[in-house]
């Protein structure tokens, strides 16, 4: 039975720089009601992600931004709690998009049945997801690794990163992983099978990634930029392939970094090496997501690939988690658990 | 019969910022005698091209670079003055590698011959060789012009501008061309057929290039860099393509422009606007001559192309003329005219 009241996380301020708690209030409303062709939705995980802090800004993207006052968007898997759609029924665990809320309600059209029995539902927000699916397909259209090449992926214990590095291990690639912290790296290397780690906290990192990779680097997976990019850049091989996914080390930047304008030492390199940086949203390559969903589906049921969630128990959670995703604290897919399943 | 010396341009030291005569030395040496299976080439032609300034310097890029006192490097149509290779005969014209000197050897496998009665020969080192194919496999493998689209290129008077922007035209593209002074800019709208043209020397350049582009540039043609690039930048559309083949407004830079360091905002645009940016020499794109040759040369046949030379009489005059080139001095495709065909 549903609960008197929906806690919502809105957007209570637009950040500048740093997202703070501040920037967030919970408020609550009543629950909503559904209309014809329509279904009620309790929240049971809500996904974190760092494309969120765009949606936070005033700045013009490739998605229309959170308004303040509006709820905080984001991908959630939910129970039905009451359908006026033929095709789902109270009980039906689906993939949505109600945002940071316990409730929502949505078109039956927007919502995809989510089968328990195949995979853990909290699948659909991350490997089987959209994480997933962007690293799938970025990785295989503009990476395109080759056997014996070197692929170089950040936040790779994040689920965009991780599956990255074991896509390209599968692929006959050397698989090099940047993350914050001995126990990411050991978890990269001894769980996942990446072939070298390398900590970008330590001092010397720049040395230890030319180090982990002695051929250079053939595809950067961009998802951070910032001293990572720096640090890959002088490696990257002729005919390198960078897709450019995200870049979460600039999210929170007010002002551009001091000079000299590196801008013609990077296309200098491009024309001389014949770099290919390619931006892509995973939902460019929609048209791909039945081959993801064969291919990493299958490759998961065979134990060929792994991932790990972060979970963190309670909406009013999200904001705190949020904070920390965006200075890498998290350890795997971060996923709140709003109710239980 | 061969002069009994051969003028050669070496060389004399690498320049610091902009070449200027200094840098290179007038020097007389023996006529060459050719070995079996070598010919004995007498230059008529010699081309200047942008990529020798990245041959004069001394740090690494895409090919060799001219050591100091070698003879300078570059395209030449050449007549055979003595053959010791079977498929060769004295009388023939060539299209050769033999660099800035009146006589030279080569194998005959570095050899084409070339057919004066099918297009003047001059056209091997511009429209129909190496600048016109670098033009036309840039633009259709990376930039990909679509009817309806907007394709910017500069330089555009020049042998690679000049061709994008006619093939864009011929594919159904707006085509917008930058380049320096009202008469070249006349010259490519009047003559060539180009939708508008900017000039770069007027004081509301970025302003002009976005008038020029009421619907944004869906493929820039990337050769020149710096102002250009500065202006263009924010006229991508969602999706642009940039093949990058040239930045000669950088070639004579020895430091890095001051700061901020606009990368980040690069690489911003790259990933929401789901830029691709991408590098290439035209030898990448070998496989390519015979789709080029046969489709360039129909269409200039057919008239649906037209070409400019612009020609300096006398390889003493080719480091003046190669000067000039690098601040834009030529109107057309520059050549030297070493001797009588």
């Amino acid at each position: 039975m549903a609960s008197p009241i929906n806690r919502q996380i809105v957007l209570a301020s637009r950040p500048e720089g740093g997202p703070n708690l501040a920037n967030f209030r919970l408020v609550e409303a009543a629950v909503p009601e559904p209309r014809d062709g329509e279904v009620l939705l309790r929240t049971i995980w809500l996904s974190l992600d760092p494309y969120m802090r765009g949606r936070m800004s005033a700045a013009k993207s490739y998605a229309k931004r959170v308004e303040v006052g509006e709820v905080m968007v984001g991908g959630t898997v939910s129970k039905v709690e009451a359908s006026r759609h033929k095709d789902f029924a109270a009980g039906d665990i689906v993939l949505s998009y109600c945002g940071w809320q316990d409730y929502g309600v949505a078109s039956g059209e927007a919502l995809r049945k989510l089968d328990p029995a195949r995979a853990p539902v909290s699948t659909a927000l991350g490997v089987l997801g959209m994480p997933g699916m962007t690293a799938y397909t970025g990785l295989k259209t503009i990476g395109q690794p080759k056997a014996g090449e070197t692929v170089v992926v950040a936040a790779a214990t994040g689920p965009v990163g991780s599956l990255v590095g074991q896509i390209a291990k599968l692929e006959g690639c050397r698989a090099v992983g940047i993350a914050g912290g001995a126990e990411k790296c050991r978890f990269l290397v001894e769980d996942l099978g990446f072939d070298a780690a390398v900590d970008h906290r330590v001092g010397d990192f720049a040395h230890k990634v030319k180090e982990a990779c002695p051929d250079g680097i053939d595809v950067y997976f961009e998802n951070v930029g910032g001293a990572v990019w720096d640090a890959v850049f002088p490696l990257l091989n002729d005919f390198a392939r960078v897709p450019v996914c995200g870049l979460v080390a600039h999210y929170n930047d007010t002002t551009l970094p001091p000079g000299p304008d590196k801008t013609p030492a990077l296309m200098r390199a491009v024309l001389s090496k014949r770099l290919t940086l390619r931006g892509f949203i995973v939902r460019d390559f929609a048209a791909q997501a039945p081959a993801f969903e064969r291919n990493v589906g299958e490759w998961l049921r065979q134990g060929k690939i792994k991932y790990r969630e972060d979970v963190v128990d309670g909406l009013e959670k999200a904001p705190e988690a949020f904070i920390g995703l965006l200075k890498g604290r998290n350890f795997g897919k971060l996923l709140v658990r709003v109710a239980p399943q």
